[in-house]
């Protein structure tokens, strides 16, 4: 069985607010990113942002619907972007899945490229754990990192070895983050509180820095 | 007494205003933080932001009213967040307060973290200090810093022992910034007083440190 | 003779204008700032911001007309700004100058306490510093800076003491820039020049420094 | 031949389009930058914004089109920008370049003075290459970079000589980034690209250093 009309209108609807919500943050910068609602899980069906187009602007040409193999389940001229893959192995591993953004911050990428020795990145004692939906007490979070594979497949099968449900992102070394929730409001949720503790961290580290060193030098 | 429709309909109306200025700036990262408007004293009565909505949006499901107890007044599905205790604390200690304003920014969260340690923050000689309703010459501020209690009676006990009126704002550690004044307009001028004071002094102890180590390295 | 209804409205829509341009900025924080056009020399008239009020919105109470000793011109309940007499300042001495802008951002604030020391701020080698209307190749600006001094007439007269022809602007030690030029057009120009040419410096120090302290450590 | 009507409204829209967008971001300071669109190679003309207009606003009198000596192809009170000679040798290095976007940033600025004295930026590994339409796995490029002489037709011809088809830009020292494509969707994204490239390389090297310090020093 295939998405109704309705329910595509309305993953599209909320692609295009998405979409302009993290436009005006500049998260989209020279076309990157991607970002896709699930209308289905059986057989899987999902609305995904086509490949190479402006995110700052809204067409009916901006989305198309695909199949658990990223092939559009409609006749169209526009191409799924390659990264849709990626979109499929986080709906398929975590079934509850309902949307799955993509977006390159210089933040995430800096987080990415400090940390990618490690293969994580891990942060405690943020209030702002809590948008991740963590809410124990001083919780600490390990978000996974991954090599960036050109080959898109290769990629998409890293990402699927390191993904857990204890933390609803991965980052890829310079090339941003995929985080997801149980539907839009939540995925959205989670990239904001992400972005903000990349942000804060970085920041963090050349502040601490800059005070300890004032003291020894002084 | 409870308050009227027209009371009613006047505070959401400033809430609505007070939230999608912040949320242009981005201050609700992970649909955290939460805002108030004094309606009555007594009893007290608040309107308040609902807990787990989108800031970034404006609907009539956004706010509620709460008593002194953070019940709300009227039959809702909508929960009060569980920080509303917190907004009750500041209009008890400060029965002249008339809106309570609380927001994550990465740069509230930086200065909360560095001087966690003196349990405060201090600043002299910045004109932004004005903005915060203190007009000594030469003033120097103190906001109090709390650690982050997961339990909110707790952290709402904390914020109750240190809060002053000598300075219209506390911080709770890597968890933003609490601050009021007389009614929404003056509480949008501090909050925006003490963000720029935050952003300042941090931005501040980094230039400065370059400064000094690149005299001394060369 | 007195300023025209019709000169009055258009020097308030162009301040509006000013004022929202800013403001998206944020260039006005905790209500902090204000903004004057010239309506006329003999006798001195300008429009100027009034006091205390929130620059983020329109309102027919934003603005008054003042003469040369900041007295309002009209009967109104609107209180000049404290800081108009700077204003009158500027103007009286470049009978030129249309326009006059006060704002207060961290890299202002930044730069002006760095370079106190030396009571001035000092750029050469950049582009942007045509901005300033000043096209002499590889030109050099030098930025006067004053002390703040709380009390306005003094505070007035130490500007009128270092402002000069060759630069538009003066800072003041933590209390932002005034800047002016021949009509708003220009000073907003003026002004933009000016924040980028401190936003630069600051992070080029800091730049500089990392550079050459990685160098020395590895 | 020269463009027909038809074709010059289109390119005035599409840079109204490109110029509002850059301006919401204040990649315009102090009214600096220039954007151009072209109509046709044989014999060249391009349709270029104004010098000294507010690239904050829309107005008919903010183009213009210029031939291959960069003069005027229509009667206008309108100047092109000295700078117009820049584009014309874009255009006519590249005979594919259809659009050509000029402008100055922080980020930029600091990366063109950093690297001034090897008079090229390079830089590898990041996913946001490809935004240049670069797609080699683990691709490097190299931004040249020339001193900003005053005289426009010596900048011109300096510029002439690094230009390459290996990458779509050319930082001018201290004065902003000249970067080119097929059409304006191109130049857009190669600017956004480039501007994110080299602000997380600047940020990039103060984190390192910070990160290396604190380290060698603790």
């Amino acid at each position: 069985m295939t998405a109704t009309l309705e329910q595509r209108l309305d993953a599209f609807r909320r692609l295009d607010d998405a979409k302009l919500t993290f436009a005006r943050r500049d998260w989209f910068p020279g076309t990157s990113g991607n970002l896709s609602i699930k209308i289905q899980n059986d057989p899987l069906q999902f609305a995904v942002t086509a490949s190479g187009k402006d995110k700052t602007k809204l067409s009916p040409e901006d989305y198309l619907v695909v199949d658990q193999d990223s092939r559009p389940v409609d006749e169209t001229a526009l191409k799924p972007s390659a990264e849709t893959l990626i979109h499929a192995v986080v709906y398929k591993t975590f079934p509850k899945a309902g949307a799955c953004f993509h977006v390159h911050t210089v933040w995430n990428n800096l987080i990415s490229e400090l940390y990618f020795g490690q293969r994580a990145f891990s942060i405690q004692g943020q209030e702002l754990i809590k948008g991740l939906g963590i809410w124990e007490e001083n919780a600490r979070i390990t978000v996974p990192i991954v090599e960036n594979f050109a080959d898109i497949p290769t990629l998409a099968t890293e990402i699927e070895k390191v993904i857990t449900s204890e933390v609803p992102g991965v980052l890829i070394r310079n090339h941003g983050i995929y985080t997801w929730g149980g539907n839009d409001f939540e995925a959205k949720r989670h990239l904001e509180a992400f972005e903000f503790l990349f942000e804060y961290h970085a920041r963090w580290l050349q502040l601490r820095q800059a005070v300890v060193s004032t003291t020894t030098t002084n």
